[in-house]
């Protein structure tokens, strides 16, 4: 019988696992996910499922967009490892070379947010654009970048969540981030607006002064994302991202903090297509992760640090 | 006689234009420059001046590192062209267009600091570090890069001078930037400086606290440029950045800022060799636009947008 070549895409996030097997979001084969709790567990379960047989295909490769921090860089010997972070059990944790050991198949290996990003621009709301950033606000503020048909990597990987930018005049909220208090994450994140509430905000309507305080955070940040990078497009996921309104709370507050200086923003229709919701919703992850699969299988693409071939 | 090809560099900026024939800092043929008045008079001396016979030499192509904003588009109708300066006489004016039909060669086109990028990648501090970013602080702020073999581009081109940071604790400088007040450029460039001093800040010592102050909002510009790009070097270049002892304060405060969180930063030695001053000092952006010449010469890359073969 005919075997068919299929990929298999892992969101590694801080509570769950998403496992997806297939070729893109047209060519599902199967999906589940599975609880982030030790990586023995963990990384069983998603061998697990990625050996169970399914009828007519054979996995070709596997890729990981991670949480982070991690190494991405393949001439390093802790390349593939989860680092520093904070989440027990994790730190410095080798995803990618136990995957490879156990299933024996190529694996692609990002941050979530560089694999977000890729996801976007191959099947989402990432159309042409290069460079095209893409940031998640929720838990967590994280960003990635593809830029000349690749990801983005350098001293590390980017770290946008930390922006440190202007205090909103009154605001005397101390932020929650324990390296910084009152970066980006710190005073605009999830738990940053529970912290201020006292509640969720998904809680509170969407005319609370606190969606105004964190869409002038975010806008600030994307600015600089644009001041220094000068993207083409900024995809803004997340489930803090999502509330009702808030994008087009960012966009009024990014155009008027760049006061016309940036004379291309403030063309008639640039901003609504200049930060936009992801196209993939909360897939653009699983589906990079698939697409750094392929990357890998593509062989010169071990770590999908490589042009994307369309 | 046999005639060797040799390229054109012209850094254009706001008070000169530097011209210079050659091939590279270690064979440079002819050089000089003109005072930047109208486009008229300006250009009119950099074709006289590139017309000029020189001995067993021919005029390959020229390139064009550019003060700005400029548009940096190949497929725009007005690729080529400084468009919304304030300096007079210069808004809308077709520089690249000029040049090549009065030179009759390829004319390659860029930012001044995307060329000082360029030319601190190829001959100066740059190494084989990818992404690379350059910064200039002097009369403005203003920053390049070179990210997967090219030149950044997108939107429109870096512009990260304008960065909004956050106000040191007691400074209550009102910043001079017209569109922004207190944004990078507007507390920390060498006239915010003499604007606070009231007086030219190469008329204060070292210890003026002055200095550490643009240290720290240069820390703050760095430390952003790391976290949305994470590129493996960046460059500091122009007269403020020159002051004796500056770049140290500006590592010190920078790995204050970060405080432990993109912990590369924080490994024995890297931040000296992470913020570096020019390889190519004052002639970074003039080196640059040869190199952008023969990047135009080289046919595929018109304007200076494809990868570096070195």
């Amino acid at each position: 019988m005919h075997m068919r070549n299929v990929f298999g895409g892992i969101e590694g996030g801080g509570t769950k696992f998403v496992l997806l097997l297939g070729t893109g979001p047209d060519d599902v084969v199967d999906e589940t996910h599975v609880p982030t709790t030790t990586p023995e567990e963990t990384l069983g379960r998603v061998v697990e499922f990625f050996s169970r047989p399914h009828e007519g295909v054979r996995l070709a490769a596997v890729g990981v967009a991670s949480f982070g921090p991690i190494d991405p860089d393949p001439s390093s010997p802790t390349y593939g490892y989860i680092t520093t972070t904070p989440k027990p059990h994790w730190p410095h944790t080798d995803v990618a070379g136990r995957l490879r050991a156990t299933l024996g198949v190529p694996v692609g290996w990002d941050t979530d947010t560089n694999g977000a990003a890729l996801g976007e621009r191959r099947w989402g709301a990432g159309g042409d654009a290069d460079p095209l950033y893409y940031i998640t606000v929720g838990t967590g503020i994280g960003g990635g970048g593809y830029v000349h048909g690749q990801l983005l990597h350098g001293l590390m990987h980017p770290e946008m969540g930390h922006l440190l930018l202007p205090i909103v005049e009154g605001d005397t909220f101390a932020g929650i981030c324990p390296y910084h208090g009152r970066c980006l994450e710190g005073m605009a994140s999830g738990p940053a607006l529970r912290a201020r509430l006292g509640r969720p905000a998904q809680e509170v309507g969407p005319d609370d002064p606190v969606w105004d305080l964190a869409a002038r955070y975010l806008a600030a940040g994307m600015l600089s994302i644009t001041e220094i990078l000068s993207p083409q497009r900024i995809i803004v996921g997340g489930g803090v991202a999502g509330a009702p309104g808030l994008l087009d709370k960012v966009r009024r507050h990014m155009t008027r903090l760049n006061n016309g200086y940036i004379a291309a923003l403030d063309r008639a229709g640039v901003i609504e297509g200049y930060i936009v919701p992801p196209g993939l919703g909360g897939r653009a992850g699983v589906m990079g992760a698939l697409e750094l699969a392929r990357l890998a299988y593509e062989g010169d693409a071990y770590h999908g640090d490589t042009e994307t071939r369309r």
